[in-house]
């Protein structure tokens, strides 16, 4: 590249550009590692996007009407970083900067949401930030149906990269877009030629512009390195009814000796060549300094927003109060007054007509009185409504004629419902949650791995959850799945027993404001085992007593979901044999492991044999069979220990032993 | 459609493909559950594929030089399991089909490959068959190139559905695919417009045709219910350069009252219905029965490859009888006669220099001799081959222009490596590896999930395996990737302390025939441990006394990978205190459960107080911690209870006490 030329063509623009660029080499070489190409090669897009187009104001980058802006390409976060200092972030300072990658930075290693206000999500996992922006883009158009384009219009920007499109969650993504004519979703591909492992070409031949056309989205392609390019293309991109990816030509570590090579996708430390490429750039000014006019030109982009924001400010403050309380109370998380005593209602009809049921129905029934109160909620499932049972009467369906349609129709795409369901929580304004097979947990991991680190309420409706599903057989039926759910951080893992329980964990979810959580539910019938009606939401305690010992306790069974049943009929047997036992109900091992000491060994003391009973591994079970005892007691798990198999699911908890019989045995076992 | 019409044209192709269709009705019908439509649409397609080009033969399923069929679309199982007992295969007699989704028989509700010869691979799970059938395509390829074409010879055919277009992995399969123009592989496209929610265009609007263009594959519209036209299209994909898919536009539950709905997707059982659709067939026979002269055209095109396979047989046989041996060793799963004694000779060397290393870095040496005796290898990495040290200097590149090459760029696609080593695995000849982050096990989980249910021994090579990498930060650092790797039933989780760890970790992986093996490894380095040569391979035993206690013994550390030499300094600082200290190091939980009673109380016994340290969440460890022991005793866990952050590796591990001094002083406050 001739940098003399662009430089000379553009010097308002270059400096503007460099300053980034700068800003790159020199915290990467401060901290000694990251990622120098990328923000080296976008510098230019990323320019133009912030002078011409993205609307924003430094001042509040929480604004609710903002452009959002995803940098998919996470590992090039000194972008972000650098541009946030630039235009007078206040989070930003340059000390942050010389922080990079260090310990309680805002400048982390990758960028996350949780850490700054002007960061819209974490990435770094690539795919993801491609797979948000759905999210993010369809989270507009229903607030935009609901609110009006007065109080909410603004686009998507995403840069992404190479890895990005390789990912498979970014096929999921760019078809879902297409399909619903996400036309303020704008896709800036960094199109570079390089990965990790060498050039593109090592390892992908796609023809992307043919792809995402193939996806119904409209392309256009850009000089990467040329502005107004780069500003023809944006524009014609707002304009467009469609989807928009901008194909951008670009240079990896444009100017820098490693220009062009995977070299240049790592942490370019080296002073001579750190140098030299400053030099190329006519840039002058010492590490982490910036020559005042270029800052001032940055800060001036910074405040382009302002009046913007003002005046929707001002219009938002002329919105009928309760909508503007709907709007903020959606916006902060919390819940509508009328929830709690919703529930409570549904929880009293239920224990008194104490149906059997699937919990995905008791779901079902409780998301019918939910919705209706509660109407930041949009649900969805990937191609599996009728078994997940996640729509209800009054939702409608997200469409191009419906976009205040509540109810969204995924497709076969579990990662990519996951992956947008966390963009919508992150836009703000939605409660977002999606059903699949809790087998297919394992499609979704690596978005629901990021609900949990995001610090975002989705919720996951993971029905058909054993051996209980029957005839599908091993392919579908989870056993390591509630283990999975449960081993992640920051997550709420629920596996009701029965309508009430459903509806209490439903009660939990929807008011999380910084948990995830995991609904596990069975497709086979289970009775009603809360017949006595409580006010109080015992699923908070996480596990509780649901019958106690008569007589001299013994044993006390813990069982969870479709097997607390099982533990009941277990313990008649047992009594009938004089032999006293209680039954645990454990809902949330995460929500009991958070009670008090005094609590935990009310519920679960010493002095008796224990069995732990569920469908699935072991692992996870052992610390309530074997922990924080006064004294050494005896233990057993009654569960599952390898794959299941294809059958009547009658037939195959009697095959793998979990029966009221087994449990009851292994309890004898233990005396 | 006018099936009338459709009968009329090709009276014999009808009577065997509608046999098909009546024996799909039949056993949904006596299952009263299952996939009737995608079969019935397919049935043409399937007939004209066997009858006319697959080359296959029945008595012999396994043939090695046999094409592959791939029914990635698993849940229309019964298309396979009606194919296999029509042509005459001795494992599906007609009770094989009257028990379809029955405990016990080998016609499971999706298709599994351990239960029957002539079943390839393991789907229902959506997306893996098209992926699996990379690796086989590209296992012929390698096969091919090293044994000639008269060894090697044979195509992959598949059958994916919408449902496995719209899963990403099946993105990440298409363009590996189109980047090594796998010309042999073959892909039917059951073109249905019919998903479970509803017509595909409530969820999706892909051209699918330009799609695979844009993948550089080969693209010919056929219509699938005229055999002429998909003879010619089969005809022409073989001829192909490239990958080809054939558009097979069809009509799901062809003739039935639920044709061309969604609810023709799912089990027609209604009897009405049924006897209308077998006479609008013009199908007389009785359930289950297939007309004599149906079953004879059927057995002939059964017996259609049995000279080919006897000539294959004698061009076997004249092979010289080391490549013979080669050839079945590596199809066997055998080891060769070298490794045992190459991994003594390196590990004798190993603890010997006593080398200070990333175990990453272990690994790559342990592979540097490993892959020279052991041929059959097939590296690779998901665009991280620096990092996750998986490339060796012998393997040479498969590419294009060189099929022989034993090394994979596999491009930023974990979920696709995965699924195409597990379908390299499954053809057979070859033993696939393959890397990239331990964080991003989550992208490849569904494929991993399923090498543990196959029984395939495929070796994860997971680098990078805790907050000891640094910098990267929470998205890139695993805590609960050990805790779901142990979860998954028949899984292998390796998490070796140094160079000689890793080398017996790596040659139990390479040993295993139907178990895979995730081997978790570090980014930074950590000084060797086994310091002292033994020949017998000591992770075998799953965990063993590194050092024991000098004096009474009151404590005892049980750590993995690099936090062994951090329990190797605890033990000297509590020795120095006269607190007796043993240091366990288990490198392999699965394998230590498996060990007898006996041997499991000598490594753990009774009357100490117990520490485990893992840079990784607790969950697998309380079975440890308090399991299986006489008398209880106190326990703790050093480790990590939430995620992560972006920071120097040595900040992190004392940010989150995970230090010698950390160990210590939980050891002593058991006391």
């Amino acid at each position: 590249m001739d940098l003399n030329a662009l430089r000379t063509a553009n010097p308002d623009h270059w400096s503007k550009a460099t300053a980034i660029r700068a800003l790159t080499l020199d915290a990467v070489a401060a901290a000694n590692s990251g990622h120098s190409g990328m923000p080296m090669g976008m510098a230019d897009v990323a320019t133009v996007l912030f002078e011409k187009h993205l609307k924003f104001d430094a001042a509040d980058p929480r604004w609710p009407d903002r452009d959002r802006f995803i940098l998919s390409a996470g590992h090039g976060s000194m972008l972000l970083y650098s541009l946030l200092h630039l235009v007078g972030d206040a989070q930003f300072p340059i000390e942050e900067l010389k922080n990079f990658r260090q310990m309680g930075a805002r400048t982390a290693g990758h960028p996350e949401n949780f850490l700054a206000d002007g960061v819209e999500t974490t990435t770094g996992p690539l795919g993801q930030g491609i797979a948000n922006s759905v999210g993010f883009a369809m989270a507009e158009e229903i607030l935009r149906a609901r609110y009006g384009k007065k109080i909410v219009d603004h686009y998507t920007y995403v840069i992404a990269g190479d890895g990005c499109l390789m990912e498979g969650v970014s096929q999921e993504a760019i078809t879902l877009a297409g399909r619903h004519k996400l036309s303020k979703l704008i896709v800036m591909w960094d199109n570079n030629n390089i990965t990790i492992d060498g050039p593109v070409s090592l390892s992908d031949s796609t023809d992307q512009i043919e792809r995402f056309r193939s996806a119904q989205w409209h392309v256009i392609e850009a000089d990467g390195h040329n502005p107004a390019d780069i500003d023809a293309a944006l524009t014609e991109a707002r304009a467009s009814d469609l989807p928009t990816m901008i194909a951008c030509k670009t240079h990896i570590a444009l100017g820098h000796a490693a220009q062009d090579t995977s070299k240049g996708h790592g942490a370019l430390t080296d002073a001579e060549q750190m140098a030299a490429a400053k030099a190329a750039y006519g840039w002058t000014a010492g590490p982490f300094e910036i020559p005042a006019d270029v800052k001032a030109a940055w800060e001036a982009i910074g405040k382009r927003g302002a009046d913007e924001r003002r005046a929707w400010e001002e219009r938002f403050d002329s919105m009928p109060r309760s909508k503007r309380e709907t709007f903020n109370r959606a916006l902060n998380l919390d819940a509508p007054k009328k929830l709690s005593a919703t529930i409570k209602a549904f929880k009293k009809q239920m224990s008194e007509s104490a149906p059997k049921l699937a919990t995905r129905a008791s779901s079902e029934k409780t998301l019918e009185v939910l919705n209706p109160v509660m109407t930041e909620t949009v649900g969805g499932s990937a191609d599996l409504t009728g078994s997940n049972n996640t729509k209800t009467g009054d939702l409608g369906v997200f469409d191009t004629d419906n976009r205040a349609g509540r109810y969204i129709y995924w497709g076969v795409r579990e990662h990519g419902m996951a992956a947008a369901m966390n963009g919508m929580a992150l836009h703000g304004g939605i409660r977002p949650y999606g059903g699949t097979f809790m087998c297919f947990t394992d499609y979704a991991r690596p978005a629901m791995r990021l609900s949990a680190l995001m610090k975002i309420p989705v919720v996951y409706v993971m029905t058909h959850d054993s051996i209980g599903l029957g005839e599908d057989g091993p392919t579908h039926q989870p056993v390591e799945h509630l283990a999975i759910s449960r081993a992640t951080p920051n997550t709420l893992v629920f596996r009701p027993a029965d309508t009430i329980e459903t509806a209490e964990a439903w009660e939990i979810a929807v008011t999380q404001k910084s948990t995830p959580s995991v609904i596990s539910l069975t497709r086979q019938g289970v009775p009603t085992v809360r017949t006595e009606h409580k006010n109080n939401n015992m699923v908070e305690r996480g596990a509780y007593v649901l019958a106690d010992a008569e007589g001299k306790r013994q044993v006390i069974l813990i069982a969870t979901g479709s097997e607390v049943h099982l533990a009941m009929q277990a313990r008649e047997m047992l009594q009938a044999e004089g032999i006293g036992t209680r039954v645990v109900s454990m809902p949330c091992m995460e929500l009991f492991a958070q009670q008090d000491e005094k609590y935990r060994k009310r519920v679960l003391p010493g002095g008796a044999v224990r069995v732990g009973i569920e469908a699935g591994v072991r692992q996870g079970w052992d610390q309530w069979l074997f922990g924080e005892r006064g004294k050494y007691g005896k233990a057993a798990f009654v569960g599952m220990d390898r794959f299941g198999a294809s059958a009547p699911a009658e037939e195959l908890f009697e095959k793998f032993g979990i029966t009221a019989k087994g449990i009851a045995a292994a309890a004898k076992g233990l005396l």
